[in-house]
């Protein structure tokens, strides 16, 4: 898999990448240390600021990472890393580097000091905006302060997890725009 | 569309409907109102109590319905309703019955008053459990208290909004068992 060419993408769009429910790799970084974990639970929750919820148990190595730095990117893998988004789902941070277990590429973000993934199709810088449910569900709400993306494809292919070690690769496209009132879409 | 023949599902496993990103649709009711909305932003939160967040913008007539209520069914559609789905969200609650004008079969839930929706494939009926985030984000999270689905198809070809009036029909099941430690599906 070789690293994707990038380009800024608008913040208050990042619903495209976020909102059908992909799985995504999340890395984050702290005093030297950084990790990636792999994240089926996260919603949109506003347009501008842009939010994310994301549901990070806090069994996960990574939960330590996030909550110190309160910083992390959202990585949106395709269907070509599917094998990797399931490993890195099924070992620990704490004694792996999965970066080089895995053959990422760790490419410096501009707002976070948490690492993109290159390989992934978008990657969305994050910084900690309300952290009032942590304690009681794991429930981080992140900002995306910066959003990279190539220019095409639109649509990429992603991987949506069903439980039980099985995930659903995202099908065709249905464009339902004539029955939508303006402003509504 | 044909109302579907349900069986009881086990709430800790709803996961498979809610997981993967699906548009679904919510039915509420609340002293002799009803109504229903399409709703794209939501997560799981938990396997046990089988929590769900959902993102309710103070926008929806539902809001009310549900704020007062405090229940609502979500109901996950499949691809043969995409029309009814979208233009459900492009119509008002407040001078619409949307079961009369869309053609929806209202069923009786078990343990809560607001209506399952026959023509979707699984109905979850819940309770608002913590409503902490309302007035800041208008994130509801629900308890799942029942669960109703048909014994197969094991996966409904559902549909995932990807903004400006696009879904994504669920696609093909990739099974990645092999890579999974024992627990960790």
């Amino acid at each position: 898999m070789k690293p994707i060419r990038k380009s800024d993408f608008p913040v208050s769009e990042i619903r495209r990448f976020i909102e059908p429910g992909a799985v995504v790799l999340v890395s984050s970084a702290h005093k030297g240390e950084r990790n990636i974990m792999t994240l089926g639970w996260h919603m949109v929750m506003e347009f501008m600021p842009s939010l994310v919820g994301c549901l990070i148990s806090s069994d996960n190595h990574s939960f330590g990472l996030i909550r110190r730095s309160k910083e992390c990117v959202i990585n949106v893998p395709t269907v070509d890393l599917a094998a990797t988004v399931a490993r890195i789902g099924n070992c620990s941070g704490a004694d792996t580097d999965k970066f080089a277990q895995f053959k990422l590429t760790a490419e410096a973000a501009e707002e976070v000091k948490a690492p993109l993934i290159a390989e992934c199709h978008a990657s969305l810088e994050c910084k900690l905006h309300d952290d009032r449910l942590v304690d009681d569900y794991n429930l981080f709400i992140f900002e995306v302060v910066k959003a990279h993306a190539p220019q095409r494809p639109k649509y990429p292919k992603t991987i949506h997890y069903r439980g039980e070690g099985i995930f659903m690769v995202s099908g065709r496209s249905l464009n339902l725009r004539r029955h939508f009132r303006p402003g509504m879409r």
